[in-house]
C-alpha cells in the first residue's frame, strides 16, 4: 500500500472478529480494508463501527479489494480450510483463528499450500502475546525455577459453547500453546477424560494429562459449564514455582521462592513413618512487572512484521499443526475414558 | 465416667493429634484422659498443653487408663490397623484418622472386628462436618441445582508430604468423601494420572476422573507441590451451580443461578455452524449462611452421640472402606497412565 | 442529520476522549463527526482510529462541521467554560466531562447560558450509568436496607495526577455523585482533611466526611498515590447492608442480610459493662445480577435521548453545579484542617 | 515458681480471655495458675478447658493463688484501673488489655504506681507482635520506602459492639499503635469525625486524620457496623509503597516498587494544563515472607522476658498512655465535627 501498512481483509465479524478489526485499525503497521460476513446484521454493525471500510458478504470480493495483502480468518473452524485456500490462491498472507483447522491433515495441507506460495501463515494463539505469558517464558527459560516438575492449567467459565468443536478444541488449545511456548517441550502421550452435557453438542469439559519422556507432567482442565471463571496456570520447578492468573487486573504473574529442602539423614534416621526428612521452604513472593499492552495488538504487529519478511513468529503454521496433533490424541483418549494415547508429530 | 462424658485415649500427638486433643477438651460430651506418642518431645508438649491428662509412650497403657471408653487414632496410616485392633481388643470405641487403613482389606477387617464387638467405628472425615459442606449437601439434596452434571474439586498446596501414603491417599480422600456425601452417588470406574516428584517418596500429584452409570462425571486434582493453596469444589447441575471455596473466610459457599436455556429452533434454523441455539443465563448469586463452628468439634460431638448409641454417622467404618476401594482403583489406573479401572465395592 | 443520529463534535482526544469517541461511534443514536485537539500527535492518533471523521485543531472549526448538533468536551477543567460557551454560542447541546467547571460560579453560568438557549447540558458522571450503581439505587430506593446509617467510599490508586485540579476534585466527584444518586440526599456540612505530596501540584489525597440533618453520615477517601487500586463503596442501613466493589469482574454488588437485633432486657439485665444487649445477625449474602453494558455507551444513548427532547438525565447541569458546591465546601474545610464547613446550594 | 515459668492469674474469661489463657498455656515461659470471672457460665467453661487451673470469682483470691507473679487483665476498660491497682498492691507484674485505661489520667496513674513498685506494666497491643507488622517496621526503618508520605488504615467489620467504649477507642487503638510502631512518629493534631448508630451506645464509626509537623499525614477508618471485614493498612513513601492486609492468609505484606518520577522540564514545557511532567512508575511487587506464629504467643513470651528483667517492650505503660492521649484528642475533635485538636503528650 502506498503508506506502507499491510492491507487486511477480515473474514468473520462474529464474536472475535470485531476485536481483530479494532486492533488492525489501532496497529500502526496494518490497515483494515475489507470485512466479510454472511450475516446482514453483523455487516450492518461492521459498517457502523468502521464506516470507511468495505463491508461485503462474499469472501472473494473482500480478497480483491484494493491494497489487500493479507487475510485474517475468524470464522467457525469448519470453514477455515476453504476460506484459507481461497486466500492462498489469491496470494494473500494469512492469520487464522485457532485451532488452525478441523483436523491435523487439513492443517498440514494449509501449511504446505502457504509454503508453496511463499506466504506467511500464522495462527491466532493470542495468549502467546500477553505480557504475563512472555515474561513467564523468560523466567522458565532462565532456569530460575530449576528443573520443571509440572504444569497445571485451568480454564473454565460459563463459556461460548460452540457447535462444531468441543471444549477441548476450543479452550484447551490455549493451554497447550502456552504450555509449549513456556516450557519448550512437546508431550509424548495424552490421557484425557471428559463428558458432554446439554446444551453443548460436543464434550463440554475435558481433563487432559500429558506425559513426557521424563517425570515432567502437564494437566489441563477446561470446561464450558463452570459457574465461575478461572484462568490459572501453575508451573513448578524444583527450585521455585510460578503462577499465572490471567483474571487478576494486576500481579497476574507471581514467582514463589518455595519448595522443599532435604534435611540431614542423621536427623531423620529414626523416622520410619511420618513425613520424609525434608523441610518445607516458604519464602518471598515476587510479582514481576509485565507488559500490559493488549495482546492482540502486539500479535497483529508481529504478523505485519512476518508479512514484511521479518521474524517468523512462534505461532506459525507448523506450530499450529503440532498443537492439533496433541488435540487429536487427547480426543481419541477421551473417547476411550482416559486410556493413554501416543502423540505422533509429522 | 461419673460425669457422663466419653473418656478418650488419643494415639498420636504429631500434626493433627493436638487439634483432636483440643477439641476433645472443648466438647461438652467428651473428656481427654490419655495421650500416647512414641516421641518424647511430643509427649513433653502434650504434658504442657494438657497438664491434667496422662501422657504415655505405650498405647496399651493409654487404653487402660481409668474411664477410657473410646480411642482416637491419629498416627501414620500404616499403624492404624495394629493400634485399632489393640483398642478393639480392649473394648474401646474408635475414631480413626483418614484413610481408615492402608488397604481396603485391612479396613474391612477393622470394620468386621468392631462390628463383632458391637463397638462404634468412625473415620475422621472432618470435612463432612463443616457448615459449608453440610449446607451444600442440603442444597443438592433439595434438587435446587437440577440434575447434576459434574463435580470438580481442587485441593493443592505446599503440603505436608507423607512418607507412607501418596497425595492421592492423603488429599483426594477428602474430595472423595465430600463428593459422595454431597451427591449420594458412588462412581463405577476411575481414570487417574499423576507423577512422583522429589522429595515425595510417593506420587505427589494426582488427577482423578470418576465415571458413573450416566453422564455425571467427577474430577479431583490434588497436589502436594503447589505454590498456592486452593481448596475449591464446583458442583454443577442443569439448573444452578454451586461453588465451595474452603479458603474464603466468609461466603465459602455460593449458588449461581446460571446456565443455558434453549432458544426456539426457528430462530436458530439458519446457523449451520457457530454457537448452538442456546442463550446463556447469568443471574443472581446467593451465598447462604453456613454454620461456622469448628468442624472437628462438631464431629467429636457426633462421635460421642454414636458411642452413646445415638445416630450412626455418615462417616462410619463401611463408608471408610468404600472410599478406600475408590482410592485403590485410582491408584491402579495411575500406574497404567490413566487406563480406566472399574471400582468394585464389597 | 439525515439518518436521525445526533452528530457529535468532540473536544479533547487525551486520556478520556478516545473512550468517548469509541462509544459515540458504537452508539446507534449518535454519529462522530469531528474531533478537535491542540496536540498534533493526538490528532494523528484520532485520524488513524477514526479515518472517516474530521480531525481539527480549532474548536470553532469542529463546531461548524456539517451535521454537528452536540459538543462533547473532554479537556482539562480550566478550559471547560470557554469551550462550552463557544459551543453554546453555536447552538450546540453539551456533554461535559466532570467536574462541570472550575468553580460553582462558572458552572452556574454555563447552566444559565444553556438554559437560555434551550440546549441540553449534561455532565459526564459516568458511574451513574453503570449497572451496579443503578441497581444499588433501586435497592436503596426500595427500602430494603432499612433506614440508612452511613455511606463510605474509597477510590484510590496510582492515578493520573492532574495539574489543575486536586484529587478531591478529580476523584471524589465520582463518589459524591454516586452518593447523591443512590441516597437521594444532599449533605449540609463537610469536614475534609488531606495533604499534598509531590509530584502532585495539588492535594493528592482527601478524606471527606459529610454531615446531614440527621445521624446519617458519609465518608469519602480518595488518593492519587496509593499503590493498590480500590474502588469500594459501603451503604449500610439498619436492616441490610450493601457493598459495591467496582473492580470485581463479577458480583460487583452484594447485599448482606446482616446487622444487630436487640435482645430482651431481661436476659441482658445484669450486664453493667461488656457488650450491649444485642445479637449480631449474619445471614445470607445476595449478589444481584447487574447490567454489564459499558456505562459510557449507556450514558451517550441517554444524552442522545435528552438532546432529542426525551428524558432529562439525573446528571444534568443543575446536578453538576450542586456537586461542585459540595467540593468547594470540602476544599475550604481541608484548608482549615477539618474544620466543618456548611454547604450552601444556590 | 519452681520450674522457672512465670505464674499468671487472668482476670476476665469473656471474648479475649480464652485466647490469652490458651497462649499462656502454650508459652514455654509462662504457666496459667488462676482464672477469675464474675460469670458462673464463663467459670464453668474455664474449668472445662483448663481443668488443672484454679477458677475463682474473686480477683483477690486469684492474685493470692500459689506461684502467681503476674496478672493479665482482660475485662471491660472501665474496670482496668481498679483491678490493676489490686494487682499492683499485691506486687504482681501486669499485662493489660488495650486500651490501658478509660482515661489518660487513669493510665498515667497506673504507670506511676507500677513504676513505684518496680513492676512490669505492658499493654496488650497484640498487632505489634504479628510477623507482618514487625516486618513492615523493619522495611520502613530501613528507608526502603523513602520519605514517608501517608499512612491509611481501615479496620471495619460487623464487630463486637462494646457498651463502655466507642469504636474509636476499641478499634482505632490498634491502628494508632501500628502507626507509631511502624513510623516511629507521634502526631501533633487530630481531626476526627464519626457517628453513633443503634444499637451501639457509643459512636460506632470514626474517621480520624492525624497531622504531623511536616506533610506526612495519617488516616484511620474504623467501623463496627460494616457488612464486610477489612483490615488494610497502606504506608506510602516517595520511593516505594507497602500494603498490609491482615485478612490475607498468605502474602499479608506487599511492597510496591511504584511511584512517580519527574521528567525533564524541556519535554514538559508546553503543557500548561493536563498532567504534570511526571511519569508513573509501576514495577515489581514483592511480598516478603513474614513470621506466621500466633502474635499473642510471641507477645506473652515478650511479657515473660520483661517480667524476668529482660527487654522492655515497645508496648510498655508509657506507650499505652500516649496512645490514649491521641484517642482523647480525637474524641474531642469528633464531638466538634472534625475541628482540629492539638495532641498534648505528658
Amino acid at each position: 500500500v502506498s503508506d506502507g501498512r499491510v492491507g487486511i481483509a477480515l473474514a468473520g465479524f462474529g464474536y472475535w472478529g470485531p476485536n481483530l478489526a479494532r486492533n488492525v485499525v489501532a496497529c500502526q503497521d496494518t490497515k483494515l480494508v475489507a470485512i466479510c460476513d454472511r450475516d446482514p446484521d453483523r455487516r450492518a454493525l461492521a459498517s457502523r463501527l468502521h464506516p470507511s471500510v468495505a463491508v461485503v458478504s462474499d469472501w472473494s470480493e473482500a480478497l480483491t479489494a484494493p491494497d489487500v495483502e493479507a487475510a485474517v480468518i475468524a470464522t467457525p473452524v469448519a470453514s477455515h480450510l476453504a476460506l484459507a485456500e481461497l486466500a492462498i490462491d489469491a496470494e494473500k498472507h494469512l492469520l487464522i483463528e485457532k485451532p488452525l483447522a478441523a483436523t491435523a491433515e487439513d492443517a498440514r495441507r494449509l501449511v504446505a499450500a502457504a509454503h508453496a506460495r511463499n506466504l506467511a501463515l500464522m495462527v491466532d494463539h493470542t495468549f502467546l502475546y500477553t505480557g504475563a505469558v512472555r515474561r513467564l517464558r523468560e523466567i522458565v527459560g532462565s532456569g530460575e525455577l530449576g528443573e520443571l516438575r509440572f504444569f497445571d492449567s485451568t480454564r473454565v467459565s460459563l463459556g461460548l459453547i460452540q457447535s462444531d468443536v468441543s471444549a477441548l478444541w476450543d479452550l484447551a488449545v490455549h493451554d497447550l500453546t502456552i504450555l509449549e511456548y513456556v516450557t519448550g517441550r512437546w508431550p509424548t502421550a495424552a490421557s484425557a477424560t471428559g463428558a458432554q452435557h446439554d446444551p453443548s453438542p460436543q464434550p463440554s469439559c475435558a481433563f487432559v494429562t500429558l506425559y513426557y519422556d521424563d517425570t515432567f507432567i502437564a494437566h489441563v482442565n477446561v470446561n464450558w459449564l463452570s459457574p465461575v471463571k478461572i484462568r490459572r496456570t501453575l508451573v513448578c520447578g524444583n527450585q521455585k514455582m510460578a503462577v499465572l492468573d490471567d483474571l487478576e487486573s494486576s500481579e497476574k504473574l507471581k514467582v514463589y521462592d518455595a519448595g522443599y529442602d532435604a534435611v540431614s539423614t542423621a536427623a531423620a534416621a529414626d523416622e520410619h513413618v511420618g513425613p520424609p526428612p525434608v523441610r518445607r521452604r516458604v519464602g518471598d513472593v515476587w510479582s514481576p512487572l509485565v507488559d500490559d499492552r493488549e495482546a492482540l495488538l502486539v500479535e497483529i504487529a508481529a504478523f505485519a512484521t512476518y508479512v514484511r519478511g521479518g521474524e517468523v513468529p512462534h505461532n506459525d503454521g507448523r506450530s499450529g499443526v503440532a498443537i492439533i496433533e496433541i488435540l487429536e490424541a487427547a480426543a481419541v483418549s477421551m473417547a476411550l475414558r482416559g486410556e493413554p494415547v501416543e502423540i505422533t508429530y509429522r
